[in-house]
């Protein structure tokens, strides 16, 4: 999607054609900042620290980044440990291991010295497939958006966390049937859930739905509920860290809460995500599917703009406060409306998703 | 309750007995300023910008308000004028109009000359008259903790926002039973909602339990779903700023949320409020209690401390991006185990208030 008017992915190769290039999505919104990673231990500090994250796009890095490790070593021993170093960098979202489960297979039966060009082609093809997956989500959304449409007021979509191109190789996938829409010239308004601790709602989806154009409210975490209780939102669009073979989707703390709301208040709540997303060996998303536990000094400090312009960290938390950080929550199925795919639409159970992806009975 | 040995109340007379105290709650918890009201504009400037904040405490506060109105003119114009003046400072909560409705009925056949006395006495008996009630409230809620102790753990209670001794003028509604079971022994642990946007839970219930000694863990509003999926809240107990004589209850935005949570995963959720918070002439809160909307830039800013220990405030939202702010949510009845009240515990129906307050027939 585009800055400024000007077209950008959210991971690509830089000039030489070997190192990569991300957006440093620590900075955002207050500024565009491009790093370039040459090394498999830039590739996971980026993923781990967050530098780069949304499920589909942190597959897309860490298979750039097994390409950088196999530049410095080839041979098999060192492939399978980096990949596994890369795997272990974040543990909810299941298009990690995916990606690096993807390029393994296609590289233990390359010879050592085709490694090299065949993993970047490889890397590659994940890009741009998760890139072309996400423009048919958004085509299989838009459908949604169209019969959601009212006479005289926008079709409000809530969404929650940042599930944007920024979260993707482009086109994101709860934004993408929004972008699909809006280029289509459809009235939409989306509020934005700020998406504490890390703020990925008020910081990247702001960012990324204004870049484009798209009309957005900045809103509390707290806020939606009372918006459905009040028919300011027509429906819920959400992405997923990883979604079990049931339909349980796990999502950006919080996700839960609003699929509450929504049953509560029958709102269509409805999770978009590549297959890749999908983790099949998964029946019970809520008891199986890791919570990652992130650093309390999320909760506690955040970093902001200051009126001078400098950018700052602060305390927002009394002073000898401990804090608790579990990043994902798991919405169970039944909480679910539906799933967005690339293959298309289906209900959130088993039968739901075999009835797309026959191939996985 | 007490601050570092000291026991304070969140507002009282000064020495020269006609000046009121409050502690500015827009500085805490990063340091304990002590604001002095002279005049009913900074009485009124006080409850509109929340330096002083809370149902039950914002009705005392107004109620010395209107004492300091009277000591500039004690006419009845005057003093009906200022009494509107007052109770416009903000719709949500309904104590306000109680505390100024309970002063002005015993303002209105009181002579001219009289009249600042007998409110300065009035104002007195109804701070007097809610830290005894929010007492007898942690006694009856004391008994819902006690019957959550499992052995080898603590009860873990969350709640949100501040409803403590801040909130009122002393003891709180909703802390009020955990102050009590803490006092008692009882191994408790809670579980604070950081309550965005003004972080009252982060800021003033994290304060207010560490300065007590309460165990405590500061989460993203986000989280508590997660933690009931997981057995790791026994109940919740929140504050209320209006009640319907049908037991909905009006409290910080976000508690709505938290009620579909626990009746999600079967955990109790009370409400503890002293009867100045019921509103007896409304029967569906969801449709008839105003919902305050504030400012904008409580959610795109926010105020805290810098690694320099500078009080400084930061833009938290992208720079362009709208934001809205409606301060309050409607739990439904249906959604609330029950009414915890400085007369005991009811049902969330008005058939329940009416077991306990026979005279509202």
């Amino acid at each position: 999607m585009k800055i400024d008017g000007i077209a950008y992915r959210s991971v690509w190769l830089a000039d030489d054609r070997w190192s990569v290039h991300i957006l440093d999505q620590t900075k955002l919104p207050w500024s565009v900042d491009i790093l370039r990673l040459t090394t498999r231990d830039e590739a996971a500090h980026a993923i781990k620290s967050m530098q780069t994250r949304g499920a589909p796009l942190i597959g897309a890095v860490a298979a750039y980044g097994l390409c950088l490790a196999l530049r410095a070593d080839a041979s098999t021993d060192a492939m399978e440990r980096d990949a596994a170093l890369l795997n272990a960098t974040r543990p909810t979202a299941v298009n990690l291991a995916w990606a690096l489960n993807r390029m393994l297979t296609r590289l233990r039966n390359t010879p050592v010295a085709e490694r090299v060009a065949t993993a970047y082609a490889e890397a590659a093809l994940i890009a741009d497939e998760d890139a072309a997956q996400n423009e048919a989500i958004g085509r299989h959304g838009l459908k949604l958006i169209e019969a959601a449409v009212r006479p005289g007021r926008p079709v409000n979509v809530l969404t929650h966390c940042n599930a944007g191109w920024l979260a993707t190789v482009d086109w994101g996938t709860a934004l993408a049937p929004i972008y699909t829409a809006f280029n289509a010239g459809i009235d939409i308004h989306v509020w934005v859930d700020e998406t504490r601790p890390r703020n990925q709602g008020a910081a990247l989806t702001a960012w990324e739905l204004g870049k484009h154009g798209v009309p957005h409210t900045v809103v509390a975490d707290n806020a939606g509920g009372h918006f459905m209780q009040h028919d300011m939102v027509d429906l819920v669009i959400v992405g997923a860290d990883r979604v079990s073979r049931t339909g349980d989707a796990a999502n950006k703390i919080g996700t839960y809460l609003k699929a509450l709301a929504a049953r509560d208040n029958n709102v269509p709540f409805w999770v978009a995500m590549p297959s890749t997303t999908i983790d099949w060996t998964l029946t019970d998303g809520v008891r199986d599917i890791p919570i990652e536990e992130r650093s309390a000094a999320e909760v506690t400090d955040m970093t902001g703009r200051l009126a001078d312009g400098t950018i700052a960290t602060m305390r927002v938390v009394s002073a000898d406060s401990p804090a608790a950080n579990p990043a994902f929550d798991v919405t169970p199925a039944r909480l679910v409306t539906g799933l967005i795919t690339e293959r298309g639409r289906c209900s959130a159970s088993e039968a739901g998703l075999l009835s797309l992806f026959p191939e996985r009975q």
